[in-house]
Protein backbone atom coordinates (compact mmCIF):
# COMPACT_ATOMS: atom_id res chain seq x y z
CA UNK A 1 0.00 0.00 0.00
CA UNK A 2 3.07 2.50 0.59
CA UNK A 3 2.96 3.09 -3.29
CA UNK A 4 -1.32 4.04 -3.39
CA UNK A 5 -0.61 6.47 -0.07
CA UNK A 6 2.34 8.10 -2.03
CA UNK A 7 0.33 7.95 -4.97
CA UNK A 8 -2.52 9.77 -2.67
CA UNK A 9 -0.12 12.04 -1.35
CA UNK A 10 1.06 13.29 -4.53
CA UNK A 11 -2.78 13.59 -5.41
CA UNK A 12 -3.05 15.87 -1.78
CA UNK A 13 -0.16 18.27 -3.14
CA UNK A 14 -1.94 19.17 -6.25
CA UNK A 15 -5.01 19.71 -4.62
CA UNK A 16 -3.05 21.66 -2.16
CA UNK A 17 -1.99 23.78 -5.06
CA UNK A 18 -4.77 24.53 -6.10
CA UNK A 19 -5.87 25.86 -3.10
CA UNK A 20 -2.78 28.23 -3.51
CA UNK A 21 -3.92 29.44 -6.15
CA UNK A 22 -7.59 30.16 -5.18
CA UNK A 23 -6.12 31.88 -2.57
CA UNK A 24 -4.35 34.29 -4.57
CA UNK A 25 -7.24 34.71 -7.08
CA UNK A 26 -8.85 35.71 -4.18
CA UNK A 27 -6.60 38.34 -2.55
CA UNK A 28 -6.73 39.67 -5.59
CA UNK A 29 -10.30 40.43 -5.64
CA UNK A 30 -10.31 41.48 -2.55
CA UNK A 31 -7.08 44.22 -3.61
CA UNK A 32 -4.67 43.09 -0.79
CA UNK A 33 -1.31 41.01 -0.77
CA UNK A 34 -1.65 37.25 -1.26
CA UNK A 35 1.84 36.80 0.27
CA UNK A 36 -0.23 37.75 3.68
CA UNK A 37 -1.41 34.54 3.51
CA UNK A 38 2.23 32.96 4.08
CA UNK A 39 2.19 34.48 7.53
CA UNK A 40 -0.71 34.15 9.01
CA UNK A 41 -1.21 31.84 11.88
CA UNK A 42 -4.70 29.77 13.75
CA UNK A 43 -2.69 30.44 17.08
CA UNK A 44 0.13 32.85 18.49
CA UNK A 45 2.05 29.72 19.05
CA UNK A 46 1.10 28.04 16.17
CA UNK A 47 3.47 27.82 12.90
CA UNK A 48 2.89 29.95 9.93
CA UNK A 49 1.03 29.09 6.61
CA UNK A 50 4.56 29.12 4.68
CA UNK A 51 5.37 26.31 7.23
CA UNK A 52 3.03 24.64 7.29
CA UNK A 53 3.42 24.32 3.96
CA UNK A 54 7.04 23.26 3.63
CA UNK A 55 6.70 20.62 6.65
CA UNK A 56 3.88 18.50 5.15
CA UNK A 57 5.78 18.65 1.90
CA UNK A 58 9.15 17.63 3.74
CA UNK A 59 7.29 14.95 5.68
CA UNK A 60 6.44 13.39 2.15
CA UNK A 61 10.54 14.10 0.90
CA UNK A 62 11.78 12.86 3.94
CA UNK A 63 9.56 9.03 4.31
CA UNK A 64 10.01 8.76 0.64
CA UNK A 65 13.38 8.89 1.44
CA UNK A 66 13.38 6.53 4.28
CA UNK A 67 11.23 4.44 2.61
CA UNK A 68 13.35 3.60 -0.78
CA UNK A 69 16.63 4.15 -0.08
CA UNK A 70 16.82 6.60 -2.43
CA UNK A 71 18.58 10.42 -1.36
CA UNK A 72 16.36 13.22 -1.29
CA UNK A 73 17.46 16.65 -2.11
CA UNK A 74 17.66 19.06 1.06
CA UNK A 75 15.22 22.25 0.53
CA UNK A 76 16.18 25.67 2.39
CA UNK A 77 12.69 26.33 3.82
CA UNK A 78 13.75 29.97 2.55
CA UNK A 79 9.98 30.26 0.45
CA UNK A 80 8.06 33.84 1.63
CA UNK A 81 5.56 34.31 -1.37
CA UNK A 82 2.60 32.06 -2.16
CA UNK A 83 4.15 31.47 -5.50
CA UNK A 84 7.47 30.57 -4.18
CA UNK A 85 5.34 27.69 -2.07
CA UNK A 86 3.26 26.30 -4.58
CA UNK A 87 6.88 25.58 -6.49
CA UNK A 88 7.82 23.82 -3.53
CA UNK A 89 4.65 21.79 -3.68
CA UNK A 90 5.40 20.91 -7.82
CA UNK A 91 8.95 20.05 -6.50
CA UNK A 92 7.42 17.41 -4.23
CA UNK A 93 5.20 16.09 -7.18
CA UNK A 94 8.39 15.87 -9.12
CA UNK A 95 10.24 13.80 -6.95
CA UNK A 96 6.83 11.21 -6.26
CA UNK A 97 7.12 11.31 -10.39
CA UNK A 98 10.55 9.79 -10.39
CA UNK A 99 9.29 6.64 -8.08
CA UNK A 100 8.66 3.41 -9.15
CA UNK A 101 6.62 0.28 -7.04
CA UNK A 102 10.16 -1.43 -7.28
CA UNK A 103 11.34 1.58 -5.21
CA UNK A 104 8.81 0.60 -2.19
CA UNK A 105 9.73 -2.73 -2.18
CA UNK A 106 10.98 -4.04 1.58
CA UNK A 107 9.68 -0.31 2.51
CA UNK A 108 8.20 -1.70 5.77
CA UNK A 109 11.18 -3.26 7.08
CA UNK A 110 13.74 -0.36 6.46
CA UNK A 111 15.40 1.33 9.77
CA UNK A 112 14.39 4.72 9.76
CA UNK A 113 16.50 7.05 12.36
CA UNK A 114 17.31 10.61 12.58
CA UNK A 115 20.56 12.17 14.45
CA UNK A 116 18.70 13.87 17.25
CA UNK A 117 17.00 9.95 17.79
CA UNK A 118 20.71 9.16 19.39
CA UNK A 119 20.18 5.84 18.11
CA UNK A 120 16.56 4.93 18.77
CA UNK A 121 15.18 3.92 15.52
CA UNK A 122 11.91 2.98 14.05
CA UNK A 123 10.55 0.36 11.36
CA UNK A 124 9.68 1.95 7.76
CA UNK A 125 6.28 0.51 8.43
CA UNK A 126 5.98 2.12 12.10
CA UNK A 127 7.05 5.24 10.82
CA UNK A 128 5.19 5.20 7.97
CA UNK A 129 1.86 4.54 9.93
CA UNK A 130 2.10 6.50 12.84
CA UNK A 131 4.18 9.24 11.78
CA UNK A 132 4.49 10.43 8.05
CA UNK A 133 0.60 9.57 7.39
CA UNK A 134 -0.82 11.44 10.23
CA UNK A 135 1.86 14.16 10.65
CA UNK A 136 1.22 14.79 6.06
CA UNK A 137 -2.45 15.65 6.99
CA UNK A 138 -2.24 17.09 9.99
CA UNK A 139 0.19 19.86 7.91
CA UNK A 140 -1.92 19.34 4.63
CA UNK A 141 -5.40 20.30 6.92
CA UNK A 142 -3.69 23.01 8.86
CA UNK A 143 -2.90 24.79 5.87
CA UNK A 144 -6.31 24.21 4.72
CA UNK A 145 -8.08 25.38 7.84
CA UNK A 146 -5.84 28.49 8.03
CA UNK A 147 -7.26 29.37 4.32
CA UNK A 148 -11.01 28.14 4.92
CA UNK A 149 -10.77 30.85 8.27
CA UNK A 150 -9.33 34.15 6.22
CA UNK A 151 -11.75 33.36 3.79
CA UNK A 152 -11.20 31.86 1.04
CA UNK A 153 -13.47 29.40 -0.71
CA UNK A 154 -12.81 26.04 -0.41
CA UNK A 155 -14.74 23.07 0.21
CA UNK A 156 -14.42 19.32 0.86
CA UNK A 157 -14.03 18.43 -2.64
CA UNK A 158 -11.19 20.81 -2.76
CA UNK A 159 -9.45 18.28 -0.42
CA UNK A 160 -10.33 15.29 -1.51
CA UNK A 161 -10.10 15.97 -5.04
CA UNK A 162 -11.94 13.38 -7.95
CA UNK A 163 -12.65 10.19 -5.84
CA UNK A 164 -11.77 6.90 -8.58
CA UNK A 165 -15.77 6.11 -8.60
CA UNK A 166 -16.33 2.89 -11.28
CA UNK A 167 -19.77 3.28 -13.23
CA UNK A 168 -22.91 1.64 -12.29
CA UNK A 169 -23.85 -1.68 -13.67
CA UNK A 170 -26.06 -1.03 -17.09
CA UNK B 1 -1.67 -2.49 6.37
CA UNK B 2 -5.47 -2.01 6.66
CA UNK B 3 -4.90 -3.15 10.54
CA UNK B 4 -1.50 -1.37 10.79
CA UNK B 5 -3.91 2.11 10.27
CA UNK B 6 -7.17 0.86 11.47
CA UNK B 7 -4.71 0.40 14.81
CA UNK B 8 -3.76 4.18 13.88
CA UNK B 9 -6.53 5.15 13.80
CA UNK B 10 -8.14 4.15 17.36
CA UNK B 11 -4.68 5.33 18.61
CA UNK B 12 -5.62 8.90 17.19
CA UNK B 13 -8.74 8.73 18.94
CA UNK B 14 -7.36 7.83 22.08
CA UNK B 15 -5.67 11.16 21.39
CA UNK B 16 -8.40 13.15 20.48
CA UNK B 17 -10.19 11.63 23.67
CA UNK B 18 -7.23 13.28 25.33
CA UNK B 19 -7.66 16.70 23.97
CA UNK B 20 -11.32 17.09 24.48
CA UNK B 21 -10.27 16.33 28.08
CA UNK B 22 -7.48 19.16 28.60
CA UNK B 23 -10.24 21.28 26.92
CA UNK B 24 -12.33 20.43 29.39
CA UNK B 25 -9.62 21.66 32.59
CA UNK B 26 -9.27 24.58 30.17
CA UNK B 27 -12.70 25.83 30.24
CA UNK B 28 -12.76 24.87 34.01
CA UNK B 29 -9.59 26.36 34.73
CA UNK B 30 -11.06 30.11 32.61
CA UNK B 31 -14.19 29.96 34.52
CA UNK B 32 -16.54 29.27 31.14
CA UNK B 33 -18.73 26.30 29.97
CA UNK B 34 -16.25 23.38 28.01
CA UNK B 35 -19.32 23.00 25.88
CA UNK B 36 -19.12 25.97 24.18
CA UNK B 37 -16.23 24.16 22.51
CA UNK B 38 -18.56 21.61 20.55
CA UNK B 39 -20.07 24.70 18.81
CA UNK B 40 -17.08 26.89 17.80
CA UNK B 41 -16.54 26.85 14.07
CA UNK B 42 -13.52 27.79 12.09
CA UNK B 43 -15.41 29.74 9.17
CA UNK B 44 -18.87 30.31 9.69
CA UNK B 45 -19.48 27.85 6.74
CA UNK B 46 -17.56 25.33 8.60
CA UNK B 47 -19.16 22.64 10.49
CA UNK B 48 -18.82 23.40 14.49
CA UNK B 49 -16.49 21.23 16.44
CA UNK B 50 -19.10 18.51 17.17
CA UNK B 51 -19.76 17.28 13.69
CA UNK B 52 -16.28 17.16 13.12
CA UNK B 53 -15.68 14.59 16.17
CA UNK B 54 -19.06 13.10 14.92
CA UNK B 55 -17.85 12.81 11.45
CA UNK B 56 -13.92 11.75 12.36
CA UNK B 57 -15.87 9.06 14.09
CA UNK B 58 -18.12 8.12 11.46
CA UNK B 59 -15.19 7.82 8.91
CA UNK B 60 -13.62 5.23 10.70
CA UNK B 61 -16.78 3.29 11.82
CA UNK B 62 -18.14 3.45 7.97
CA UNK B 63 -15.20 2.38 6.78
CA UNK B 64 -14.48 -0.38 9.32
CA UNK B 65 -17.75 -2.07 8.19
CA UNK B 66 -17.11 -0.80 4.63
CA UNK B 67 -14.16 -3.12 4.50
CA UNK B 68 -14.97 -5.71 6.94
CA UNK B 69 -18.42 -6.57 5.80
CA UNK B 70 -19.33 -6.86 9.34
CA UNK B 71 -22.82 -4.72 10.13
CA UNK B 72 -21.96 -1.10 12.66
CA UNK B 73 -24.59 0.14 14.86
CA UNK B 74 -25.80 3.28 13.39
CA UNK B 75 -25.56 6.43 15.49
CA UNK B 76 -27.99 9.63 16.22
CA UNK B 77 -25.70 12.23 16.07
CA UNK B 78 -27.43 14.16 18.98
CA UNK B 79 -23.95 14.87 20.77
CA UNK B 80 -24.11 18.30 22.68
CA UNK B 81 -21.31 18.38 25.31
CA UNK B 82 -17.59 17.25 25.56
CA UNK B 83 -18.95 14.46 27.43
CA UNK B 84 -21.02 13.10 24.79
CA UNK B 85 -18.54 13.61 22.07
CA UNK B 86 -15.59 12.00 24.23
CA UNK B 87 -18.41 8.96 24.64
CA UNK B 88 -18.86 9.00 21.15
CA UNK B 89 -14.73 8.70 20.34
CA UNK B 90 -14.87 5.86 23.08
CA UNK B 91 -17.87 4.19 21.19
CA UNK B 92 -15.52 3.84 18.11
CA UNK B 93 -12.56 2.55 20.21
CA UNK B 94 -14.79 -0.47 21.58
CA UNK B 95 -15.90 -1.12 18.20
CA UNK B 96 -12.42 -1.54 16.75
CA UNK B 97 -11.48 -3.28 19.31
CA UNK B 98 -13.56 -5.66 18.44
CA UNK B 99 -12.20 -6.28 14.71
CA UNK B 100 -9.11 -9.03 14.01
CA UNK B 101 -6.84 -9.13 11.32
CA UNK B 102 -8.65 -11.76 9.61
CA UNK B 103 -11.62 -9.41 9.30
CA UNK B 104 -9.64 -7.35 6.89
CA UNK B 105 -8.49 -10.08 4.41
CA UNK B 106 -9.81 -9.47 1.39
CA UNK B 107 -10.78 -5.91 2.23
CA UNK B 108 -9.43 -4.10 -1.04
CA UNK B 109 -11.44 -5.79 -3.02
CA UNK B 110 -14.47 -5.59 -1.75
CA UNK B 111 -17.32 -3.14 -2.93
CA UNK B 112 -18.36 0.04 -1.65
CA UNK B 113 -21.18 1.86 -2.80
CA UNK B 114 -23.80 4.39 -1.00
CA UNK B 115 -27.10 4.58 -1.81
CA UNK B 116 -26.12 8.43 -3.19
CA UNK B 117 -23.93 7.07 -5.33
CA UNK B 118 -26.81 6.23 -7.74
CA UNK B 119 -25.06 2.65 -8.67
CA UNK B 120 -21.13 4.09 -8.41
CA UNK B 121 -18.74 2.35 -6.83
CA UNK B 122 -15.35 2.12 -5.40
CA UNK B 123 -12.79 -0.42 -4.67
CA UNK B 124 -12.38 -1.11 -0.87
CA UNK B 125 -8.26 0.20 -1.48
CA UNK B 126 -9.39 2.93 -3.43
CA UNK B 127 -12.03 3.73 -0.75
CA UNK B 128 -9.70 3.63 2.10
CA UNK B 129 -6.99 5.45 0.66
CA UNK B 130 -9.04 8.23 -1.31
CA UNK B 131 -11.48 8.58 0.96
CA UNK B 132 -11.32 6.94 4.45
CA UNK B 133 -7.38 8.14 5.20
CA UNK B 134 -7.58 11.71 4.35
CA UNK B 135 -10.97 11.98 5.57
CA UNK B 136 -10.48 11.22 9.08
CA UNK B 137 -7.15 13.04 9.34
CA UNK B 138 -8.93 16.16 8.15
CA UNK B 139 -11.88 15.74 10.44
CA UNK B 140 -8.91 15.17 13.34
CA UNK B 141 -6.83 17.65 12.32
CA UNK B 142 -10.18 20.58 11.85
CA UNK B 143 -10.93 19.47 15.52
CA UNK B 144 -7.23 20.29 16.80
CA UNK B 145 -7.04 23.47 15.02
CA UNK B 146 -10.61 24.68 16.42
CA UNK B 147 -9.21 23.66 19.67
CA UNK B 148 -5.55 25.46 19.02
CA UNK B 149 -7.28 28.36 17.55
CA UNK B 150 -9.43 28.87 21.05
CA UNK B 151 -6.53 28.39 23.22
CA UNK B 152 -6.46 25.26 24.49
CA UNK B 153 -2.84 23.96 25.28
CA UNK B 154 -2.36 21.33 22.53
CA UNK B 155 0.85 20.27 20.59
CA UNK B 156 2.16 17.97 17.63
CA UNK B 157 3.35 15.65 20.82
CA UNK B 158 -0.37 15.73 21.51
CA UNK B 159 -1.69 14.88 18.22
CA UNK B 160 0.91 12.31 17.07
CA UNK B 161 1.11 10.65 20.47
CA UNK B 162 3.98 8.20 21.23
CA UNK B 163 6.07 6.93 18.14
CA UNK B 164 6.95 3.17 18.20
CA UNK B 165 10.59 3.91 18.56
CA UNK B 166 13.13 0.83 19.22
CA UNK B 167 16.18 1.29 21.86
CA UNK B 168 19.57 1.88 20.55
CA UNK B 169 21.71 -1.12 20.03
CA UNK B 170 24.03 -1.22 23.23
Amino acid sequence: MYTEIFNQFKKQLGQLDKWLSTATEYAKAKNFDPDVFATLRLAPDQLPLARQVQIACDTVKLAAGYLTGKPMPAQEDNEKTIAELQARVRSIITLLDGLTPKDFEGAGARVVSQPRWKGEWMTGADYFVEHAVPNFYFHLTTTYALLRHNGVNLGKRDYLGVQSKRPAAA
